[in-house]
């Protein structure tokens, strides 16, 4: 099924929605939780009551169904109690590395990268991206992200993929001017990485079908930016599988049921893929000419970040975002 | 007023209650706001309500009330929707940062050192901590810790400052053994800090009385290991005040009421007021004697983290843990 949160004027969490799987329709789901957080909490008491509505929406006999309208929503959890985002394609961190001069780090292939980012204001999934200085280069990257359920501390990889119970897609905008400095202090990300944003919906693991293998996605990332195409890497070439990510997160503590825990920014090796951020580009354009071409966003700019499935529907819906200058 | 979260069985936020200014008696305030999150979320309609009913509890005029029992309440905030951690006692850094061989940050004075760390699965008050295997070098942390209002983003200093809703203690538990490899990775702490707790109590600013100028907290933070004095540093000694440490999160970003903010590890110049964790008392030996003599915590060490004010009264009551060893 198909979950999302409908934006109410002072709820912060929005209130609970199931979607059609055409992301046609639409339907209150309050009464079975109030908001997804709480559905997810609650899950083997929800579930089951949410998968019913779910067949009543498809099958035309949920009553009052509304047309769905991303723009009216939030992202699915527009709060979490936690938000942390590995890094599991190599590729990416290979050239995102180069392009501060960083080293690899020691462990590349067998200790994954993964910070804990800020999860109390999420972006809405069509909220402008706000620019405050263009020295700090603003960047889009797009990625999966899954919710999990309570997770055990020292949880096993298996046991961790069993906790997954719903898959996003995330931008985790990031301010790449901001970065270097911030990480050479030592403690890892905090100004460079601002509100992330989701995808319009939230949808459980047999949505996905046989795409869902080996703890990943296996569809491309359709990632557009001005209008342009700009990537459609294929979210299946995780290093480590989402199980590894959620196990290495839980090694010296629980995680509580609603953590998001995202997979890093899609990128495949295959360069005619595209990229999925800013930076990934101008690092091949600093190999290939020496220079950096494509300049970080600017006001105006738009980013799309879409998953279709083998007959070409969108999956999420679509993260649309444009950045917009603000003044402090 | 002081306030904290009685426990109880299936409601992970607890319920709130207000507590007496002697620490001794009690009385449910769940009718005002069912949580302390949301007494936050909505200070302006809660407040007026809650210090009617602490005069109430003060005057011996409410009704139901009962004894205040330490062991009976999670932290202020069993859950948050953000962390995030400073590191404004200059020697607490120098000294950590020479225990690991790092070199100190270039901006170390203007600059301040923060952290966003796991807030979903914070440890009670007198919660054992968890040791999984004495490899990870289990240390405790004394802090100061602020729970805020909405922030807006960019907000400076002063504006941050007036944020501030709640003051409490927090034993920022940290895994020495684990924390080099992980820096050393680039994107900061995870494994290396697993739960915190804080203070059976969180106390509004007016509690403090003068002991609350310039954004900081003007009593010493008592430490006690194993049964004995380990540190009282004066938690004035603040490089940063709250307010610039709340105005660095928020630079790009606003942060969402019910955000915790610490002040890192309470810590002086002068060695004989002893340390707030560990690794300073094990540098100074090494600087000393070349050696590191005092070890990391073992099952069934146990630590006490509180502060009193100009009468000796316990102001927030007593971070009380034990180390516990864990099988997994």
């Amino acid at each position: 099924m198909k979950l999302a949160s409908a934006k109410i004027d002072g709820k912060p969490d929005g209130s609970l929605i199931v979607v059609s799987r055409d992301l046609t329709r639409a339907v209150d789901a309050s009464h079975i939780a109030p908001i997804l957080r709480e559905a997810v909490e609650r899950w083997s008491a929800c579930a089951g009551a949410l998968e019913t509505l779910a067949r009543d929406l498809e099958a035309g006999r949920a009553t009052a169904s509304f047309a769905f309208d991303p723009a009216a929503v939030r992202s699915p959890l527009p709060r979490a109690f936690a938000w942390l985002d590995g890094s599991a394609y190599i590729q990416h961190v290979k050239l995102v590395r180069k392009a501060r001069n960083a080293p690899l780090p020691e462990g590349l292939l067998t200790d994954p990268l993964m910070y804990q980012g800020g999860s109390d204001t999420f972006l809405d999934p069509t909220e402008d991206i706000p620019l405050i200085d263009a020295s700090h280069g603003v960047d889009f990257e797009g990625e999966v992200a899954v919710v999990l359920d309570h997770v055990p501390m020292g949880a096993s990889p298996e046991v961790a993929e069993r906790a997954i119970r719903l898959v996003m897609l995330c931008n985790d905008v990031s301010l790449r001017g901001l970065i270097p400095a911030e990480l050479k202090k030592g403690f890892g990300f905090l100004n460079g990485k601002p509100s992330s944003a989701f995808s319009p919906v939230a949808v459980t693991l047999d949505e996905l079908g046989n795409a869902w293998r080996d703890g990943r996605v296996h569809h491309n990332l359709d990632v557009t930016y001005n209008g342009a195409f700009y990537g459609n890497a294929d979210a299946g070439h995780m290093h480590f599988s989402f199980g590894e990510l959620i196990s290495h997160a839980a090694k010296t503590r629980a995680l509580a049921a609603g953590t998001i825990l995202g997979s890093g920014t899609v990128s495949n090796e295959d360069t005619s893929r595209g990229s999925s951020c800013l930076a990934e580009k101008r690092m091949l354009e600093k190999i290939e000419t020496g220079e950096f071409i494509t300049p970080f966003m600017k006001p105006g700019d738009t980013i799309r970040i879409e998953m279709k499935d083998e007959n070409g529907a969108s999956i999420f819906g679509t993260i649309d975002q444009k950045v917009k200058k603000v003044d402090l």
